[in-house]
Formats: C-alpha cells, sequence, structure tokens
C-alpha cells in the first residue's frame, strides 16, 4: 500500500484492489486499520474483508513468551481464515503498509501459506522513500553504503551498526528517539539528520532532529541520514 | 519508474505522465532508454521529449578527471534545457529508474534546479525491492539490519560492510561479480544469496548466487543475502 498517500499506490495494486473479492489486514484494535484506509479508494462495492486485530499487548516486552504466544496465534488465525478462502476458490489479497517484505508481517503469514497456494508479492514503495522524497533529500549517491537500521536494537549495536554506514535510515522510534539522538550526536551525524512524521500522509512533519524534542515518537516516524553529497 | 514492470509505476506518476507536456530523460548512447521504455505505455500523444545521452566514457575509470568533466558537462547541459522550459512555463517530467534518490542521476538535476525552480519528488518502487518480491525473498524480520552496498566497492571495505549486517543487497555488480563472491563465501553468507538480473523486466533471471558463473553482470543485476528468518 506504499509509504500512505494513496496516490502511491502502484497501478498494479490498484488494479487487484479493484478486482479482487476478498481483501484481509491487520489493524490495532479499535482502529480502522492503516493499509485498509489506504485502499479504500480502491475497493469494489461488496468486497468481502478479514480483519485481524493484533493482540493487545502494548504492556508486555517483546520479548515476553507470552507476547510471542499471543503473536504467533494472532498469525495461525490470520493464515487460516485465509486459507479458507483460497481453498474456496476466491482471490484474497492481503494488505500491507510499505512493501510486504520489508519488516511486515505478513511475512507470517506467507511463510504460513506458501506451502499450499500459489502466491503473488506486489511490491510496494517503501515508507522510507516516501519520506526522503517528501523531505527533498537525495539519500545514496555513488559507492555510498546505506544502512537500514531499528531504533529498538541496544545502544552499542546502533552505534557499531551507524559507525560503518554513509547513509542511514532508523526506524521504530517509539521510545528510542533519545537513544537514537545520543549515538548520531556521538557520531557526529545529528546536525544532517532529519526527522519524519507520517511521511507522504495528509498531517505529515519533517523537521532537523535538532527541533524535535526527545520522549515518545509515533508508530509512524523515521530518521534519515543523508548520506555523502556527490560533487558533480 | 521503478524496477522495471510498467504496472510499477504510482498511480501518481502514471498521472503526471499522461499530463506533462515535457518529459527528459537519460539513455545510453544508441540505446531506447530504459525509463523511457517504461514510461511509453503512459505518455500522451505528442509529448515533447528531452533526451540526455550519457557520455561514452565505459573505457575510462570513473574516478578519471576526464569522466568527472564529461558527466559533469553531460548534467550542466541537461539541466540547462529542463531549466529553459521551466522558465518557459512549461512542466518537465525527468524519468529515473527505481527512485530518483537511491543512486540516481536525477539527483545532480535536482541540485543544479532546486533554487530557480518548484520541484516535486515522486518516490518509487527500488528496483531491489522489485527483485525481492519477484524472488519471494522476505528480506527484513523484527531487529534486522539491512544494509545496501555497491559493489563497486573495495574488497575489504564490502567485507567490513557485510560483517555487520544481517540482510544485504549487493547493487552495481558489473565486474564485480567474484569479488562480491569471495566476501560472501568469507563471510559464510553465500549459500543463501539469491542472483537478481532484470527483475520484474519481461526476460528477469532469478537464481542462487551459486549457479552463476563469476564473469560480468548486466547492469541491471543485483544480490540479495535475506536477513534471519523470524520464527513466528
Ligand atoms: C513494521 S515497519 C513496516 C515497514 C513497511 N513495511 C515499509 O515497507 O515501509 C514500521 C516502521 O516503518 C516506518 N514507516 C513506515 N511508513 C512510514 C511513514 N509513512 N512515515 C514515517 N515512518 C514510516 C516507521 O519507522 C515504522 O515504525
Ligand atoms: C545507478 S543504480 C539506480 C538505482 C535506482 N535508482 C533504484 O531506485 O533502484 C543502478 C543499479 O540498480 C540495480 N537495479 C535497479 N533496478 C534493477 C532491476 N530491475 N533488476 C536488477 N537490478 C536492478 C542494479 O544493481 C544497477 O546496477
Amino acid at each position: 500500500m506504499g509509504p500512505g498517500d494513496p496516490d502511491l499506490i502502484t497501478v498494479k495494486a490498484a488494479r487487484i484492489l479493484g478486482a479482487v473479492p476478498v481483501i484481509a489486514f491487520f489493524a490495532k484494535a479499535g482502529k480502522q486499520g492503516h493499509a485498509r484506509a489506504i485502499a479504500s479508494t480502491y475497493l469494489r462495492d461488496g468486497v468481502a474483508e478479514l480483519r485481524f486485530d493484533y493482540p493487545l499487548t502494548v504492556e508486555i516486552p517483546h520479548t515476553d513468551p507470552r507476547y510471542i504466544d499471543a503473536m504467533t496465534a494472532c498469525y495461525d488465525q490470520a493464515a487460516e481464515a485465509i486459507g479458507a478462502r483460497l481453498a474456496a476458490g476466491q482471490d484474497v489479497a492481503l494488505l500491507c503498509e510499505g512493501d510486504p517484505f520489508f519488516y511486515g508481517s505478513s511475512m507470517y503469514l506467507f511463510d504460513r501459506l506458501r506451502e499450499r497456494f500459489a502466491m503473488e508479492v506486489v511490491p510496494g514503495v517503501l515508507g522510507m522513500t516516501g519520506c526522503w522524497a517528501q523531505a527533498q533529500a537525495p539519500m545514496t549517491h555513488g559507492d555510498d553504503v546505506l544502512s537500514v537500521v531499528p531504533g529498538t536494537m541496544p545502544e552499542d549495536q546502533l552505534m557499531a551498526a551507524l559507525a560503518r554506514t554513509d547513509a542511514a535510515v532508523i526506524m521504530k522510534l517509539g521510545r528510542n528517539l533519545a537513544k537514537t539522538r545520543r549515538v548520531l550526536t556521538a557520531l557526529g551525524r545529528a546536525d544532517r539528520a532529519i526527522y519524519v512524521e507520517r511521511g507522504t500522509m495528509a498531517d505529515s512533519r519533517i523537521l532537523p532532529l535538532a527541533e524535535i524534542a526527545d520522549g515518545a515518537a509515533p508508530y509512524f516516524s523515521m530518521i534519515l541520514v543523508p548520506g555523502r553529497q556527490g560533487q558533480r
């Protein structure tokens, strides 16, 4: 479904959404679901919807066995529901934010269903690609290395990953903004870092990292560190 | 213009191509131009075309001052030709393979024109995203780090960049296939590496790296090293 702006889905995805009898998607309990919202413009009337709520586990750390069990059960149930439609001969489009194979939940359904059913993976514009386009920040030139790093990593690992790269994208900020800023400052890379919140969506915000206060960042946020600028 | 399949451009790019009076693109001398070919389906009749041939410099290393001068002159001329249309009040769509701000020539035109003209950057599906989707290779899970590395780097730097990452994409293979294989083999990562040539195009090839002979790889080729597989 791309980074957020419904115009940034592919022509292929738009065509599939207009033709498919069933869609499936994950959403936070009580919310509309972000991928579902992006798809709205393109869906045909009367499409059947398989909605899967993520288990309510904000209080439990993601390494807790109870969290892992709850997520596994959620994916099992989703795979079963989708599998039942497919077995009945109905095509199902599984919606995913950005691209499905880049830190996406849909990979867990792919793993569960790949042996029983034919699947086609439709690539999407990555969240980060939408963010750097909107920020008008050229990211990588010539021999630059780009590293994509989850802000959830321990500080020493984050430091090691960011020390060796020319360009960087730090995703999954959440409560990791202060830690990420410490690392970028220690590496002398904080000055050129750009903070992007809800890139390409209606209410997006783009600011130099220096102008953002530490504290919890929203789910859809990331930091961009552009690479060496080409001198041509 | 996305990874190659014309269905993989965005709805927004398709709409712009159908409306714009002028397109501009780079191409190898004597060839149609890859970005131009992808755009064909969407262009309106009578669109004006600004074509810029890359200087013929295959024999000169890219660090040679003569190569750099020739490229600079090429970008200067292109910026001037586009600027003249914009100054005359005509919108120009600059076509770019994949995404324009990810190792793209269009960044050099952006740098030259950004102060004089309003520009909008339309993000695209990256070549690598098209490749991993077609290869049906889930790339990054959970806390994985992904590094994108140009195969043109010296062997020791390539080794350092690939040693620390979970998932990797090695672009710009060309004459760097043997070197890249040596590095991945030394790191114990060659077994799961996937070679993708002309991903999402009509004549694409996808093979385990082990089944590809050393030698020159075509321009549109890359190696994918998927990250740790999530166990959910
Ligand atoms: C689980 S990952 C999913 C990535 C997605 N599959 C993609 O291809 O971009 C979620 C993270 O992506 C980043 N993200 C995705 N889209 C974004 C956007 N439009 N603006 C800011 N951050 C975004 C945020 O860092 C968020 O924490
Ligand atoms: C100068 S870079 C341009 C990247 C482009 N701007 C993008 O967003 O993908 C050219 C390199 O991209 C890679 N590439 C781009 N599209 C590809 C495709 N469809 N199949 C294989 N490799 C591709 C190749 O490694 C090639 O050497």
